[in-house]
């Protein structure tokens, strides 16, 4: 999917919401449970009920791979679900990749190639191993990669906030370098809601980037305080929400649930998108 | 894996090689394509030549995604190979992985974990998302977390080499930070063999940790010099060569080939054991 493509569909659809699939069988409601498939029937009965709602879907890579091969292959029915609808969303393989340039190469064709079992739009890399490790994952056209910038969890801390000679944290380090390495139509970058004074910062390096937002939601962060310092002028948003919308109900009516939830992001992105006349 | 077995593996074979398993299907040997299970039979025909010489085997994630879920069996039936053969060997999933400390838990459970399909003795993980990112690896006994410190890389100069104010650049602040997240007994880190003058320095920061040390052979490294600067008491050493290995010939003699340029590594090998009288 374009950048111009992710814009439209934003503007269409009022929302920049990304529904989190991090399906975990333990949390499956009961009547679902030891079902065929229960996982990929989890996962088509949240899209039917959010994708108009919503403009993306991201998978949590753990959550599929810590089931084995079976859980990829519940992976591969809910991406063949999606691609089947004949209504857009953009897609992201929540993986945390990255690579010695060779074997990126191998990771990128893995999840965003035309031969992918996946077919993704996007993936998640982390930065630490630099340019060759990232820039594999730019070649296919209108694929994506969100590197990861600013995280949403406490470790954080120990390493994306360390400061240089110059007073410089790493995370800005980080999206000063890549902007040699992709441009803001092949690359976002993840930056945690729960840092959401440090968006300032972060859009000052990086205006016109797209950004993916963790952390809304059952990890704490305020939407409110991300459009204030994050959105810009083509929203430039990508907020993401898992556990508060698949979870919302573990009864039969968890679809319904997970559509409310979804449906109250949405209304509250609609008004800030009037803010920016999209 | 515990610590000790693997230093008396390391005595007993008089060997501290380890195999990478870069399988790439389009380097196999003409008369292998196109089987059945090609990829199995590759790794079990080089795990046959090679597991008198060396101690552990690290299939690269990537190369078997890059397959799709078929790939994942592929490597699903070369570690189950490995686990049937009775005669131990170390090994180790190479995924660069790492997240938020729920998502961890996850990849620690599908590599690592009684119930994974794969049983891996260790796992590579990036450090950039900090110590809840990597403690959850180290909750099952005898299985090891091996963090990214100096890679092999070009990349690497882009972020791990960054110093802070006080002068220590990013890679020593990793090894510092991470000795309050586990010890010598289920952490070890990758250290590129390129960059081997840092050994010494790396030893100074982890003088007991056992060192994971890719980039011998194909990538240019030398392991008389990563001796020099790496070796200690205990050998602390795992020396991974893949392509130098594995496609030492393509022809139906690969195995043969493979076997004789471990062996070579393994003499080399034996001879920096005597030195340190293990």
């Amino acid at each position: 999917m374009t950048r111009q493509e992710l814009i439209n569909l934003i503007r269409e659809r009022q929302s920049f919401l990304c529904v989190g699939l991090d399906t975990d069988p333990d949390k499956l409601p009961a009547h679902l449970k030891g079902q065929p498939d229960a996982v990929f029937q989890f996962n088509r009965a949240i899209i039917d009920a959010t994708i108009d709602l919503c403009v993306a879907y991201k998978p949590n890579l753990a959550f599929y791979e810590a089931l084995g091969i079976e859980g990829l292959r519940q992976l591969q029915l809910t991406m063949r679900y999606l691609h089947s609808l004949g209504k857009p969303a953009f897609t992201i393989a929540d993986a945390k990749r990255g690579d010695i340039g060779n074997t990126s190469e191998r990771y990128a064709r893995a999840f965003l190639g035309p031969e992918s079992d996946f077919g993704f739009d996007a993936m998640t890399i982390a930065p630490y191993m630099g340019s060759d490790s990232v820039t594999p994952f730019t070649v296919y056209p209108g694929k994506w990669v969100i590197l990861l910038a600013l995280t949403s969890n406490k470790g954080a801390q120990d390493f994306q906030l360390t400061t240089d000679a110059n007073g410089t944290p790493l995370y800005q380090r980080v999206l000063q370098a890549s902007r040699q390495w992709g441009t803001d139509d092949n690359m976002m970058y993840v930056v945690g809601a729960t840092q959401a004074e440090m968006l300032a910062d972060v859009r000052r390096t990086v205006p016109g980037a797209f950004l993916l937002v963790p952390g809304v939601g059952a990890q704490g962060g305020s939407l409110d305080q991300v459009c204030r310092f994050g959105i810009n002028a083509d929203c430039g948003l990508l907020v993401n929400a898992s556990r508060s919308i698949i979870y919302a109900s573990q009864g039969t009516d968890f679809a319904d649930a997970a559509r409310n939830e979804a449906l109250k992001l949405q209304q509250q992105m609609a008004q800030h998108l009037k803010n920016i006349n999209l």
